[in-house]
Formats: structure tokens, sequence, C-alpha cells
């Protein structure tokens, strides 16, 4: 950690921050320059975290040189993680989609849509049993009988399911029926939510939130770390801007910049991230472009009267072109679908 | 709602937005025009939500009419919401200012701010005893125990106190503690959350989420109301922007805006909204120059060694020069402080 | 248009509205509904622009139908532009990639990217001449001399260029030797040098604005068009957000939302887009994947000692090595290189 | 400036490091911690502007410690700038409020708004001659025929005026008509414009871009400064973010910031602030809470005809009742108007 001192610091106030620096044994070292004089902590800066030096006075900037994440960083683990699921690895060379519906809403409108995903190759069936909906009087999924229909679902497809938890109280609940956990991105920083999915053994997918950095998005992940389970998958879903052609900006560069900073596998939402079925197709081209690990898409066998989200839906028969264009672009990368 | 239609959409297209539109009850009217045909939704619109129109084949796009919000908004009630809170009127002629430290450490921490900041002027003592932290390797506050500290401060200094829940378990814990509940930014689309606090008849602070429009803080209001609780204070605490100047970019144009659209009383918080204490007496006279009902100011006796937030904390002696500021230009515009 | 009443409107106020719109020639038509009466504006709303019925008394808000740019629009013109420069079809199935250094310093630097860039497949050759810099105090361009070395490298190569102009005064001398003119994202609303370049009959590539709207972006190009320039090139190159990771956040969404608003072609820089040189290659993967006609991208033969943007300039062997996975992925899409 | 170095950089790539830090005349200080090699470079750091360092092998991030613009800066210049124009002081303790309409339509209609202005107590008259528009099919302004209406509004009143210049071919033009030049925020980094107007001896006012950080701010000041003109105003007038309910969101922070950074005059411009009307009462009081040395307040007698900007402009009455509540504030601040 850097702290840049303000031009006409004292020499009393100059000594408070170098004890306050020794004080949590790390080392100071001071250095004047013309115009400014700095000083370095030398030694695990996450020990000065909270920002506390910037309020000592005659101080006039703290600047991080260490990354305030650990376990979800490449730095900490080298290679790449691989998740096993229901026998398919994620992380790895092959590119899996997850697709379906944003709501389930019956077991006939889920299978109208898990059968023709699973057939155009998509690996995973996506389904929200629980909603969080930004108004309380549109519909706010089934919740367990939702569940169930997944669970019904995976049993006739062999899909297996990703759905969300929305509340600390129901993670038990829907780890009985689900083999990844969604944290939505309205969730990303609920970090009661996060604590108890990172005590279960399951794999958790943590979605970006809506104007979440990259680096607190990593530090989101490293809650779910933190508690024990490293079993986790990054979804960069579109980051709220000023456009709004776009029902959010699908920020792909986040693909490869979580890839460096991350050994975690990061997948690609274009149906939130456009918020628009007609543009889904070149983004989830591009999101594997990109370099993405995997793509969640919502398919609706009737996307016009669906109770979420029915714009940002393709229906079967697009979803299944578009799974063919992937598959042509994945190959020419050297990976496949 | 109007719904345009695409140059070129067929008859057919044309009829099952129609039928939709008036399987739900509601009346359609079409006119055409020379480039574009458009299809009026007449009745309740929100009966029509979740955008699904937009998927309809020849739809080029949906515009509302009507606000999403209903319970809170200026229209449905025309007077200003006035709360009474240990018999202080909040939302009334008087400006309220709620101060203490961002979080709570320990009994005589939170009494060094709270005594100064009564005799200062502040009617209530704010304090966090359950932190939402970005790292899961900072201070997450005492729990229970920072409740129990709180209490204890209140019953010393006969302020009310107001604190954050995070978590829908402890929603009851809290209730039983303090006089206000506050949902923080990042639980402001915490919908299980905010459906807890709807059920409990005791005030609620609900901050706007650090990349939430109008509109949607207003549905976040509205979900606690539609529960029956319409005890409800917004708070403005900074939005996320490209500057990076400041923490936050806090959006005072949003208090006249809300004080359009709602009925309910508007807060404005200049230590989270800017981050730097030397910007809070600024913004804090700002806030009240545009209309605000009360501040929430971070008040610390030594904001050097806080374990959250110290760069953006008061000392007492500066709070309580800000005080007379505030209580001249209060006057200046015909209110108090 | 249609113009929205606020509740409670006067008969009076509503007649005004009408009485505005009838003067322009357009038809008023009312209609009221439980909540709202409104009135549509039928007829060319592009007479009722500058939004000036938002400040009649009684008007609640105005929701434009119509587009309000003409020349650039799918509507106009169904098919896709095509132009041709130096031989080169832009916008038809080949993607041309425009590589070359950020600014031109010397013959011996332009030619050490340029010789390379055309062996590996580029089509043109880029370079600035006259640089628009945030300081007074950087590097701000050879000037003409610049323009004259760039002459000389497509003597040596046979490359069409492609470069910048900034002030108005300098088309005349800018268009004498270069193929493509160049508006930078600072210059998209310079709105003198945009008339300029419509003056001349010469390709203009025109880069978004730096937190231009899709909709701002096609205007700035019908003030080109609206000169009786038709021959417009658009081009993404990042837009402003809050995350910091990149120095610009490169919107991909844009390209297939260009494409279905505008027959122009459209362009991807993913070296300004991005701001590092090691995320070039995926984002410029993902802006083909996405549907770019092209892409822009800075290569120094030496980017440690360029006069600008080296963290974003490619060394030309690995600029070779992603125009050969480039080649792949356009095949992939039925496109070529 | 501070160099941190990749874990496992090589002695060779920290040779080059420093090596092209002393090729500047700088001195290299290496400093080696437990996870990360820092080099701090010593001397004047503007030398190795351009982020070049960062396209070093083995450099990770490069931070910079001191300001990148210095004339312009208040530790170049301790006490405030004050101007005089017309007699009249410009960052004194009294505020000045240029008021009038957005565009110059006429003789008339500059004199409804001119003289009722000058009786409220604004001390300048504002209006446009030259007009950037977004649409190249709106009003673009009456170019000398407006500067000389407005030269005749300033016989017959004495308010001192201030008008826009759009194009460097212009500067002479109006600098012969006018007081004070504005830049607007569209051209805040048209380079060569702020080029131009540095080199004429008369006060410019400054808009803030519509996303420029108030660092790029204040180097488009230095440009003007650079050149020899330090007669420089600045101007807050709202910046993009995601919000739609105001056109721009007025960042009053920005205020208090530049006050510390800078000894300029700062102003706010409520009205394009918020593109509202009937918000820029409540921004105007709280841009002079926040410390603002003077107000740009648009002001129409008939803006629902007004050919430009008429939702945010005031009519006479409303904007002397707004002028009376600024004096109350002013003078409760220890200032004013």
């Amino acid at each position: 950690m850097i702290v840049v001192l303000k031009p006409g610091v004292t020499q009393q106030e100059m000594a408070k921050v170098v004890e306050r620096i020794e004080s949590l044994g790390l080392k100071a070292h001071i250095s004047e320059g013309k115009e400014r004089t700095i000083i370095g902590a030398i030694g695990d800066e996450r020990l000065l975290a909270d920002r506390t030096l910037e309020s000592f006075p005659g101080v006039e900037k703290v600047l991080p040189i260490l990354k305030p994440y650990k376990l979800v960083s490449r730095e900490f683990q080298k290679e790449d993680t691989v998740l096993v699921v229901n026998g398919q690895q994620i992380g790895g060379r092959r590119i899996h989609v997850m697709a379906g519906p944003c709501s389930v809403e019956s077991r006939e409108q889920v299978l109208e849509a898990a059968i023709p995903v699973r057939e155009a190759g998509a690996t995973f069936l996506r389904g929200g049993a629980f909603k969080p909906r930004t108004s309380p009087y549109t519909f706010q999924g089934l919740g367990e009988e939702g569940l169930d229909i997944l669970a019904h679902a995976r049993a006739v497809t062999g899909l297996a399911i990703i759905t969300e938890v929305l509340d600390p109280r129901d993670v038990e609940l829907v780890h009985r029926y689900t083999d990844i956990l969604q944290i939505g991105a309205r969730n990303m920083q609920n970090f009661k939510l996060l604590t108890e999915v990172g005590k279960v053994g399951k794999p958790v997918m943590l979605k970006r939130g809506m104007s979440a950095t990259v680096q607190e998005f990593l530090l989101s992940a490293e809650y779910i770390a933190a508690q024990g389970n490293r079993k986790i998958i990054l979804c960069e879903r579109g980051i709220r801007t000023y456009e709004t052609e776009t029902r959010n900006t699908l920020d792909l560069s986040a693909v490869p910049v979580l890839k460096q900073l991350s050994h975690l596998p990061i997948f690609v939402d274009p149906s939130h991230g456009t918020g628009r079925w007609d543009l889904v197709a070149p983004m989830a081209l591009a999101g594997v472009a990109a370099g993405a690990d995997g793509l969640l898409i919502e398919v609706h066998a009737h996307p016009e009267v669906a109770l979420s989200d029915g714009p940002q839906s393709l229906k079967p028969q697009k979803f299944a072109a578009l799974m063919r264009d992937l598959k042509r672009v994945a190959q020419a990368l050297g990976r496949e679908i």
C-alpha cells in the first residue's frame, strides 16, 4: 500500500501514519520526492483495509498494491478450476450451454423447452422457481412447486438443473432439488445469502451485480470460497450504463479480464445481458469468441405468453440454429460445445 | 400502454396483439399513422406488465403510460406522509438529522458520538450492528451485542435509534431494539427482506440502491407498502457513475423528483454519498437546499481508528459547526432543524 | 408522437396542445383513458422536435414514436451500404482489418508496422497525424508531416490509409492525403466538423462518442449524410462506464443493434475499446462474432517507446497470430477476412 | 509515479523499466515487498505520461502520484482567482446569476427575458447564437445576427453577455461581440477550439463534458491556460448516468471537489443539469449551498414556443421568485447575490 502525503504534511502527522502502519506489523518505508512524500506499507496490506489511513490528517490518498481477494485469485491457484457436475466438466475445453425458461410455470411448459434444448446440445436446464421481481405485483415464482417441476424435468430429460435461490432461509430447500445453486445479480452483495451457499457443498453460479466492478464481483465470490465452498462459476450478465437500446450493456471484456484475475470458470448470459431475443444469437457467439466457458440462455416455447422475460427468450427452433453456429465458432477456437 | 407496431406488420400479427390486450380486460384502440400503426391499451396496464407484448411478432416497442407503483405515489395520496417516531415528526416542517458512527464498536465509542451529536441538535442516533461489507475479511459488525450498545445509548441520551437489518431472519431481533429499521443500498432489491420489514409495524428507512433508477427505488418502497407497512422514509445516498473523485455521485435532483412522484419523506446521506468527510458539509447543506426532510451523517470521535468508513466520518466538533450552518439555511428556506 | 397529459389537465390546456400540433400540419387524436388522457400527433413528428410540447402546462411527458434520423436508417434504405475504397468492398461479405500505429512518429516507425500488418492480411493502414490528447503537455501529432509519412507508406505498401481530422480548417488538407477521413470519439458531436466532412466526397469513419447513445451516434452520422456524403462507416470503440479494469467498456451489443437500425457498415475498435493490448485479441474475435464488418487495431513494433497508446498496441507478431484466429472465426460465420 | 511489477518479473525486465525512468532524468527507487516489487519514479512524472510504462513486460500497473494539470491547480495558485467582467467580480464573495434564453431568436424575445432577469438581480445575459444540436434538422442558431441581437440587448440593459462559440473559425467573430466566451459541454475536448480561445484575452466559461471526469475537466481548462489565458470559469452542468428521470445528473459534489483542486471560479447550470424547469429552483439553491460562485439559468418569456430547450426554461416570474430564495440562502451562508 502506498500512502501519498499532502504537500506541507508535518513531521507529527507523518509519524502517526507510520505508527499506525507499524502497529499492524507492517513495515513503513518513507520516500521523499520533490512534490510529494510517500510512505510504502510493506507486508500484508489487507490488514490496513477499510481505507482508514485516508482519514489521517496529512494523507492525500492511499493506493493499494495488492488485490483484496485471495482464494479466487489466479495468484492463489494458477491452473483453471474445473468442476464436475452430473458427469459434465465445467471450465475445461468443452463449452456448456444452460438453457430453459426464465420462470418455471408448469410441467408442460418446462418440458416444452427442456426437450428441444437437450436435443440441440444444451447440457443443463435452467428455470426459476423463486423470482426476484422489480415490482411486487408481478409473478413471483411457484416456489417449491417449481423446484418439483424442475426435478421432474431432470428425471425425464437427464439434464442437470440450475435454479436461483433468493433467501438464506431457502438454501437448504433449493439445495435438495438443484444441481447448481444460482445467485442472481440483485443478490451479488447479499452477504448473508453468499455465506449460506458457501456452507453448502454444491456448485454455485454467481451472477455479476448490475453495477458491480470486477473487483467487487470477485470479492463476492471470495465470500463463498471463504466458507469452504470453492465450486464457483462466475457469470457476466450485463451492467447498467446510460444506453437504453439494450436492457443492460453486456460487458464481454470482463470475460478475458476475469480469466486473468481468477481461476474460476466464467459464463455469459446474453439473454439478461441484452434483454432482447433478437440480440441473443450475436452476443452468444461473441461471448464464446471472448473466451467464455459457457452460456446461460432463456428459451421458451411460447415467449408471448411467458410469465416473465418473454422479450428476451428464444424459441426452441431459433435456439437450435444458434447451437449450430456456436459449435462452428467453438471449433474454430479449438473448443467444442 | 402504447404498442408501436413495426412497418409492414401483418393484419394477423396485429390481431394477436389486440386479442392479448382484450383477453386481460383492457380495450385496444388502433390508430394508423403514415409511418407507424400504434395500438393503445386502455385500462389498468399494470396487468400487461412484464413487457410480454414486446415479444409479439410485429411489435416494435411498448411505451408505458402509467406508473408501475401505486401506494407510494403522489397520485394515490396527495398530502405528504408525516411519521411520528419518538415524539418527532418526520416529513413535516422540521428537518431531522440522524447522526452517529458507521459501525457500533463499543459502549464508549457510541456514547462519544451520541452525546455531542445530541447536543448539536441531532434527533436520532445512527449506528450499524450488522454491516454489509464488500470483503469477507473486514469487520462485519457486533451483531446483537451492537444492538444492545445502541439501546444503552438510547437510554443514556434519549435519542431514538436507527440501525440496519441485513437478513430476513434478523428482522424480528432488530425490530425489538430499534426505532427505525434501515434497509441498506445493497439490499434495496432484496425482496425477501423488504417483504419481512413490510410485515413489521415499524418505520423503515429505505436507501436507494447503488444503480437503482428512481422508478425501481419507488417499486422497492411499494414492496414494503404492499405488505401493509406505510411508514417508509426514502434515502438518497449516491449512485454509481464513472466519476472517481467521489465514492458515489450524490444525485440531489432525486430529492425534488421523488417529492413530485411520492408522498414519502426523503432523506439524504452525504457521508456515503461522497465517501469523504471534507465533502459532507457542503453536500449536507445542498441536500437541505434541494428540499430534503432530513440527513443521515456519520460522526466518529476518532475516525482514524474507526472499524469502517473512517474517511467519511465527521468529528463531533465539525458536526456541531455544520449543524449551525444547517440551521441558518433551513431557516432561510422556511424550515427548521 | 404521444403526448401524455397530467391527471386533472384542463380543457383549455388540452386545447393549447392540440392547437400547437395542428399548427404544424399534424393531426391531433385525443384518447381518454381511466387514469390519463393522451393525444396522438399523427404526421411527421420531427416537426415537433426540440421537446417543446413538454413545456406546455398540463403535459406529463412526450413519447416519440418515430426515429429522429432518416437517411442513415434501415427504413430509408433496406439493403446494406457497400463502400468501395482502393478496390476493397467495405460492408460486404469480407471483413476488413485496418491496422497501424496510434500516432505517426516517423517513416521508419510507420513502415515497421505497415509492412507486417499488410503481410498478415490487413487491408488498410491506420495512423494519426493530428492527435486529440487529454493533456496539453503530451505529443499532439506531426501534423502535415505525418500525413506525408502516411502517403509514403501507402506508396510503399499499397495499403489505403485512414487518418483522423480534428479541425474543420484541416478537412481540405487531410482529404488530399487520406483514403478515409476519421472522426474521433471526442468529435462525434463536433457538428461543424461533421458538416465539413459531409461536404467532401470521401468515406468517413465516424467513431462513437464516449457517452453517446446509439441514437445520438446515428444522428451524428445523419449530419454527414445530410450534407450529401453517404459514404459513412460507423465504429464502436467503447463507452464510459463505472468499470475501471478496462479504459472503456466495449459495447458489442451496439453492433447488432446498429445493423438493425442502419444500413451503414459497422466496425469495432478493440484497442481503444479496452485500452489493454492483452484484451485486444479476445475482443477482436468477439467483435467479428457479433457481426462487425471490420476492425480497427493498433499495432506498433515497439509499444514501449510509442508516443501514445503503447499499452493498447499489439506487436506485429501477436497481430499476425490474431489474424489467423480471426480468419477461422470469420469462416465459421460464413464470412472471410 | 509508482510502477507495480508482476509477481515473477525478471531482473532484465526490471532493468528495462529502470532504464526508461532514468533516461528521462528521473530517479528510480526499487522496493521489494513480500508479494510485489515496486519501483518509484522520483522527479517530474509528467515526463512519463502517456502510460507507456504500462506496456513494458513485467509491469502490472502504474499509479500516478502527481496531478497532470498545473496552472489551474490549487497547488500552483493558493488564492482564489477573481475575474472582473463589466465591473463585476466573479469568484469573490458575490454570487452571480447569468440568465436568459437558450437560443437567441429575435430582438424582442431576448429583451423579454433580459429586462426581467436584470430586474430580478441577474448580472449577465446568456443566449446562444451558435447552437450545437444533436439533430441536423433542428434550429442551429442565428449566427452573427444572433450576436448582433445580444449586443443590442446589452446596450439596452447594461448587462454583460455570455454566448457560446462552436467553431475555431468563429472565435474572432464571437470575441468581437461577447464579454464571456462559452465552451459548451460537447466541445470540452475540442482541443483546437480550446487552443483558439486560449489565445484570446477574454474570459472563458468552460462547461464540463457530459462524461468528463473532474481530472479531464481540469486538463481542458489547462489547455486554455497553457495558451496564456487564465481567465477561466468552470461550469458543472450535469453528467450522463443511467438515470432517466432527469436529462443529466447534476453532480454537485464536483463543486467542493473543484474548489479544493483548483483556484478557478465554479458555476452551476441547473437548467441543462436537470433538463426540467420544475427542478431548476431546488437545484439552483442546492448549487449555491454546495459553494458555487454563480449560476447559469435559462429564462424564456414563452417557453412553449422556444426554438430550443423550452422544457427547461423558467418564466421570468418564476425566475424572480427563485432569485428571492437564492438571496436568502446566500446570506445564510455568508455570501450575497
